[in-house]
Order: structure tokens, then C-alpha cells, then sequence
């Protein structure tokens, strides 16, 4: 079975659902949305700056694919795409993160921005608000389906 | 001199401080904060999946050698990096933001995304509170001399 590698943590393959020759792209423990995913490359990357162009390639390449099928499996009106979303960041894994968006999905004072800050730390901090992994490798399998 | 066409509207190409064979960068009539730019593909393409792999691959190496002299220029803590900020967004003109980031830059309810949404209303609706186009041509090419 293939290893992932997000920064030091090891990611169960169970919740990868695509990989290309030089990424991946995971289901996340902490959703900000139905749907809200991590693309990530697969060599152990700290910055964006680090990245190879072949790398950013592949990376956004895939981003896009995945983007595609985000968009329509969650019937999203629109989508956020953002990497390094902080002021004051941890630097652990390189990742993008896709996000469909719908109607009344955030409220102004409750913005995404916000949201994806809290996301990272939880993920990082309190385990017992995390999706079972039952849970996840059930949404990986679902969106692996689509790219077939 | 080169034109660069952002949507339907023509963009100065004194506004331009990059072009690389697909893309394009130019500075902001408003930026959110001080470094605040866009990367843009050269072709007029209103969505992120209507774009081809290589101007995928173009537009985000670009943006990755952007960053990392918008980075170092402005003296930032980190960079935000984000396409398609918005829940219901009028399609224009594909646009990478790039931010660079530094502490006390926004409040927690004042987020970037709440900016970012100001950001493009206020670029649509009201020229008054638009740079001049001297002041953003001489950030232009302060900027175009760091990618010599």
C-alpha cells in the first residue's frame, strides 16, 4: 500500500482519493465545507517557494482536475482555491485547498478566512473533533469513483 | 507596446511589471495590502478549468517566482496565495491574488476575505478610490526591476 507523507505525519491511504505522478489529494479530517479538500505534492515540501516547476506544475494541474469534479459532485455555485492562507503559519506541508462554495455557506462575520485559520489549528490540536476514519475513506472512495 | 486584456477591459501596460510567454502580472488600482498583485493568463479565460495544462503550468510558475520577490520586497512574514475568493462571483478575467503578509495586517473581523470581496466591488463601482495611474505605474516598474 502506498505512504503519503504530509510534512512529519504519515496519511492513511484510505483517505487519498487521486495521485499523479508528483501529487496527491486527500479528504480532510476537519471539513470548512462539504466537500473541502487538500491537494498536496508528494515529495515533503515545507514552502511554495521550494517547489520544483515541474512540481507547481503537476500540482495545479491536478488542482484544476480535481477543482472540476468538486465543483459538480457538490453542485458548488463557485469555488475558493488558496494556498497559505495565514498570517502567521507553521510551515509544515505544502497544500492547496479546494473549496466548493454555495449560497449561505458563510456569513460575513463568520468568513472563510477565518474558518481555514481555525481548521489547521483544530487539525492540529484536538483530534476528538476530527471525522472518524470510517468516515473519510468512505468520502475518498465515493470521489476516487470520479475520476475513473 | 504590448496590450493585456483582463476580462472585456483593457489593462495599461504601464500597470504590467511581468509577461511571460501565457501570463501576464500587473499591479492593483486597490491593493488590499502594500505588494498586493495579480497573475493572470494572457488569454482571455473567464474560469480557473477553462484554462489549458499549459497555461496552468505557466500562471502558477509565475506566480510561485512572483511570490518569492513579492516576498522578500515587502519584508513579509508569509504570503497568501488565492484564486476565486467568492461565493457568487461575476466572471471576468482569471486572477491569482498574491499577498504578502505581515502581523497586524488584519483583525480577525476584518479578514482578507472580507477585504478581497471589498476589493473587486470597490475595482468595478468606484474609480474614485482607484491609485493613480502614475502612482501604479511607478510600483510597476519598481517591481519589473527585481526580475532582472
Amino acid at each position: 500500500m502506498a505512504t503519503f507523507r504530509f510534512g512529519q505525519h504519515i496519511v492513511k491511504s484510505s483517505a487519498v482519493f487521486l495521485k499523479t505522478e508528483l501529487s496527491f489529494a486527500l479528504v480532510n479530517r476537519k471539513p470548512v465545507v462539504p466537500g473541502h479538500v487538500l491537494v498536496c505534492p508528494l515529495r515533503v515540501v515545507e514552502r511554495f517557494r521550494d517547489l520544483r516547476p515541474d512540481e507547481v506544475a503537476d500540482l495545479f494541474m491536478t488542482t484544476q482536475r480535481i477543482a472540476d469534479v468538486i465543483e459538480k459532485h457538490f453542485q458548488a455555485s463557485s469555488l475558493t482555491i488558496a494556498i497559505q492562507v495565514y498570517k502567521f503559519i507553521a510551515y509544515t506541508h505544502v497544500h492547496v485547498h479546494v473549496l466548493p462554495r454555495k449560497a449561505g455557506d458563510f456569513d460575513k462575520n463568520d468568513s472563510i478566512y477565518d474558518e481555514l485559520q481555525k481548521h489547521d489549528r483544530e487539525n492540529e490540536d484536538v483530534p476528538s473533533k476530527w471525522r472518524s476514519e470510517e468516515e473519510m475513506a468512505k468520502e475518498a472512495t465515493e470521489l476516487h469513483s470520479l475520476f475513473n
